[in-house]
């Protein structure tokens, strides 16, 4: 059975399209949430063409009209689009067509659907990118709140999940706020490259009418029309790009959300989370889980998929648009979709977190931390790091075998491993001390976490957002 | 702010679940489309509860008649999903229990959401499974209608692009058939493997009602209950083989939907596609575009992003259940939608292909194709085949600058290059005897590509679909 | 600049190759690695070859004297690959003319490189997945035994890295047990669907020369040749079957892996590992990190990695060979390495455990794993499961608040929550109990893993391995 | 069996390494690669700890001759690397120890593998990326000879591989020239962060020596230290940036390298290649295969895999340190050399193409592809564009049912569709007018793709490669 609406590009077409292939080629289900972005590139093109002399002052007042009603109507759900008008361009157009006649046809004069929509879908990854750098911001701004309340709290910092060496949980946390510092960088690359204006290339070869496309690039809030029409309907590196930022970014919020379901256990036990940010059980009634946490950590799988599945579409596509090309749209729907509500909750999982700061600190204690301290000191003493290092192992090897912390050894045991050990040594074995002198740049001690933190503080301050 | 609606494990906890992270928690959104294999699971997990003593017989008729109702609400659109009821389970929990009363509770006894969730998505897949076959068992026998109407077609068999021998279209149709004959191989050891029952696990560890697992197991359609509670709820290995099964077979439709893109071409001019099954262009009115190759090649990607994003998710996830594994669902929905979609234009696609016979037996005469042959036939003179074969390389390089094709170089320019050529290589060097010759099992000799035709027909009228 | 070496084409040929274009089109770097599967193959198309007349008995006997040399040299390590000679196969060949002039020639006939990788990337592909399942084999073992000392350790069973329900030792590892058969089955599988062997198809539409292609499948221990010559070359469905089986395999250790770096982790304290299977620190003496749990993890990546770089491969390739084919073997080779070894530090891994049972008899009883077993009681007493579950929360959240656990909260405070509650809750209450009652087949209670333990190890003393 | 090599950190432990884990977790065997690198962070960290007073100037000479002894063996192939001394730096520490004696290990001090790596790291990508530069330099340029070559050719510009509007081959080839310009942006871009350096973050906190990490930055050309000490030892994302860079570029190459294998096919026939890029068959002597081009398309997955490989091990991973971080290492080494080697044979390529003009020019009549100019006519002519679009389409398929081309039909006959047809319309229909009129920016009038190739003499002159 085939559809009976008359298509944009019928008249040499001697049969109906069949209605399975009108179903797998539509792209209206997903392409009509381009429908503002489509009209505002309109609105651009119809300025140059009017400027061109294409139409007339009157006519482009009427096609306007229309087009201002349709917005109407898109802003209050009042718009039906339909499947067999294949995608959002054509819609609108029929649209037009109803209210204000064949004139409508006057504005796909000199524009292809294929620099279309790859204008449309550079507005929206746009604002997309603009509305991610507000909540990575955000979420640093959540991360610096909750280092400032933790500059005094010591928790173990971990290597291959063994208690390595004492931190301070601001430390930590500022540790993340690089990360997103990073991420948000990425977007912003991103965005600066993404400023070329497709609309002017037409189908692929660029268009007979004299169109300004310096006025149109401009009207729509990009830098400069792109410079070559084939390239410009035909790439979508801008959209991977985008796809590959939102990865890491999701890999980076993986991160921390593992850390959150770590911290969350039983036999962790570091922070706690507000009843409103955990779920239960249907079954077990003594269950607080950290869903939002695990699901934050598994929907970073979906976006990998989403960058693999255009990485897929692209590889070996010839010059310059195919078909293929309309599989860039939902991957790019869905990544923004998944990163935007997980940067917002992730943010609402850093704000929510108690630290139990006393379990950290507890914990900072276990494992001989500061056997590096130790090591250092023996250094300090004179020995060459190597031989320090092989000392402190066979200390730790007692002090497990006794069940004692470093800093309970009596100084004559530890003298048994070394003479150059004297009772200064034991300002070098607490956690504090640890902490504290690990003054270089980048490092633990309050002094210099502190300075982090005023430098993050400040650099938040004078973010400009794009 | 939160929502007021009872969550189902809400005894232990003290506040409301923040309406951002019921959004970004919920699952009613997509699982609600497993509602009818829940219902059905329902009902087997009555029954069991019903012998275990858990309800009594009359409980029982009243739970079915509860859920007998929401099925028909459900079949007719009626049934309201709700987000904050989070998913399709507790969705159908709800309604039963605004019917029946308190009663409902009695049918979440000895179950989890872990296992029933586990439990549904096995028996939606194993639906999608059968539904699959069925639809690569229509695809293989339109492949094998059109190479009987290819019997007799010639056409330039290719390596790297380049004219390599000429074969039969049959022949290139029927290595089609191999290659979704191995999927659909694939598919039935996934609905095999697959037939293992998780209901009964709980929440990971068994449950202590005497509930008959067998029995559940047999009512669903599985053949035996699984084996381990643990592994029965945290494992997603199914789901994985099934996106893998379904990227194997896009891979191979995005193989034909190459070739039919540049089969289409003007360059080649191979096959015609009936205009029902192409579509055109916005701008080009000349255009005939065979967009439904294109985009079947196209989403090829979106079955590897899929693949992808579920493997991610799985990577490192400690035992048992986790939220992450919520992720499986949509990833698994949106392959088989695309496969079942990708498969029923595959079939369409074959079965509107017109060959264009003259042009295929025109271009299999280009690029020297029976080089091979008369390497052969040099071989069976006597000489060995890397003797033959250079022989013929410096036969081909003369032909080339003479603008000849090999069949109209004359006897004596042939024997210059060697003196075992002799008047009977002219027949050697016929296309039509280049496809004769090639007479070995599995080659494209017009005998051996008749039985291979019929052992596919044959193979096809005896295939019981499950 | 260019090479001087003749190629096996070169007869068309004016130009010599270029030295970058050589080096980067070359395989024998890696593909040597086939070097005496393809020498397997040379002996099975040598007996066809005789068979079919085309070199007599004597000619066979110094082809295959010929062929030993070589055999001997690649064993002893003393034959030199040679780049410039592109690949395995041409190496073969050279090396075989150097010994017996012009005749080495002769075994070529009738075949094509095309033919011939795909035989020996078969061959090799089987032997190395018969070699896995022995490795499979030998884990499952290693955990059975495992298993049996973890008969009477209770741990808890997690949900979300919650305690969820105290369960045994035994039971977790057997989950593993059945994620491991499955990957063997799913290797079994694909043992049986590559057991057909494409030699005799040539270049891609077979060959004139009657070779009996059942009679080389058959020496070369395939089932059956391949049905059709131009699949028979084309594809590599075979190998993604293969990096599939061995990804989700990967995956599974992966989980095995992050289990085991947590219960080595200070705060789990679950298990321990022998120094021999753990690696220290550089700078911090007193670690002992689990780097080769860590290592397995993390070789996931590059498994599914190889996955998907033969996908991307494979995609919209047309038939029949192209170039592009030869990307097929690194990621199978590093595939088979990674998962190789990966399996065999995972079967020391888990030998080398040592379960720290009174941690874990602890841990079990944190976090009210047995309120689960407090609704169910309420529910045998009466009470629909969802009330149970709701007064259970209560209580919980009473537990709390108290800092008890359950079963040492006063039977008075318990039945201000439900005058349901009576003396015998607290059989109900402990951590025994509870793994004792889940009785349904697959459960945690102890004659269940018992029963579950003696299958498996039935299983394993009954299985054949290929 | 265990090695009997002492480890570095071998104090604290009782046993030896078992053999295979010791296999298992060696990364000399690909690390060795980083050893200048090394090296060269080796003098700037001795430099710091000569400052900080850690090591006399006496003894810093003693250390600079025996690091510049071990770097002449490196350099010279004379070092034996040890896969039982783990890591390229262990190596290195132990060979200086051999030197020099215990002194060694005072190299060691205030640094960890955690920092030192990292560092390593950082410094060989930023000089891969430098080189690679270079390369997308050399492929632009190579792009831009080309262009100049094919400023008066004009072949079909395609869309779905249909005949679309016939463009300057010049102006396709700019196309690909748009492409690898973002590319090296992005490359620019990933130099630009990573110019941070992790030296002197010690294990993960930093360290209790006064090193002056500005000092060590500077030393070593990055513009800053890194600013989080945590950060720096656990992120990994300035590697996946490098792959994802690469992973675009190889798509790009990928369409290249598609394009000129159809080309080169004998239906398109539209470049020719010297025999020095292609390669031959070894059974069918007449062909010249675009090997390397079909490689270069191939060799795009390899990178895709690298990529996914490097996210999927970062993933969930929690801080700092984790074995799992060195398998960041060999997808990076194959990716930098597979992108290289594909820069390279792509210029080649692109140097080597013979474009065979009246192929092409023949090409672009085929198939109306001024319809669209003819549609553009009838807009001039006062007709609103979409009924403009319509009448072509009839007349396109009055064309096509008589086997006209556009501008063979008789006037006559082409006012049957419109009456504002009139005699001028034919200068509409010719090749060379719809390429001359298409002038607006970034269109393919001469006039324009001449601007824009003097633009991209311009930027290559004007570009300075880092």
């Amino acid at each position: 059975m085939a559809s009976s609406v008359k298509k944009p590009w019928g008249g040499r077409f001697r049969e109906d399209t069949d209605r399975l292939v009108e179903e797998f080629t539509e792209s209206v289900s997903f392409d009509q949430r381009l429908a503002l972005h489509d009209l505002r590139q309109d609105l651009a093109h119809l300025e140059a063409l009017k400027r061109a002399g294409v139409v007339t002052e009157e006519e482009a007042e009427r096609i306007a009209r229309g087009l201002s009603e349709i917005e109407a109507e898109i802003r209050e759900g009042r718009f039906v689009f339909r499947a067999e008008l294949e995608d959002v361009h054509m819609n609108i157009e029929a649209a037009l067509r109803e209210k204000i006649g064949p004139l409508a046809g006057k504005l796909h004069t000199g524009r292809s659907r294929n620099d279309q929509v790859a204008t449309d879908f550079r507005l929206y990854l746009r604002d997309e990118i603009r509305e991610i750098l507000r909540l990575l911001h955000d979420l640093r701004r959540a991360l610096v709140e909750k280092a400032r309340e933790g500059l005094e709290i010591i928790l173990p910092g971990f290597t291959h999940l063994q208690h390595a060496q004492p931190v301070l949980l601001a430390h930590h946390l500022l540790a993340y706020y690089e990360m997103f510092r990073r991420d948000a960088d990425r977007f912003q690359d991103t965005l600066r490259r993404t400023a070329e204006c497709p609309l002017g290339s037409a189908a692929l070869a660029g268009t007979p009418y004299p169109l300004d496309r310096e006025l149109t690039a401009r009207l729509l809030g990009f830098e400069r029309p792109s410079r070559n029409s084939m390239d410009a309907v035909s790439d979508r590196d801008f959209v991977l790009e985008f796809l590959f930022d939102a990865a890491v970014t999701m890999m980076h919020l993986s991160r921390l959300a593992e850390e959150i379901v770590l911290w969350m256990s039983p036999e962790f036990g570091f922070v706690d989370l507000p009843d409103a940010l955990c779920t239960g059980s249907s079954i077990m009634p003594q269950k607080k889980n950290p869903d939002v946490a695990e699901l934050l950590r598994g929907k970073c799988g979906r976006v990998y998929g989403n960058l693999l599945a255009l990485l897929t579409v692209m590889k070996g596509l010839p010059l310059t648009y195919n078909r293929d090309l309309q599989e860039d749209k939902e991957p790019a729907f869905d990544t923004a979709d998944t990163l935007r509500a997980s940067l917002k909750v992730a943010a609402l999982l850093v704000r929510g977190l108690s630290p139990r700061a006393e379990r950290m600190r507890a914990a900072a204690e276990e494992g001989h931390p500061t056997a590096t301290d130790l090591a250092d000191y023996l250094v300090m003493k004179g020995l060459p790091f190597r031989e320090a290092h092989e000392v402190t192992g066979r200390i730790v090897a007692f002090a497990e075998e006794r069940g004692l912390k470093l800093w309970k050894i009596p100084l004559e045991d530890l003298r048994r491993f070394s003479d150059l050990i004297e009772e200064d040594v034991y300002e070098w074995l607490s956690v504090e001390g640890s902490v504290a002198r690990r003054r270089t740049y980048g490092g633990t001690a309050p002094e210099r976490v502190r300075e982090a933190l005023a430098q993050a503080e400040e650099e938040l301050s004078a973010e400009e957002l794009p």
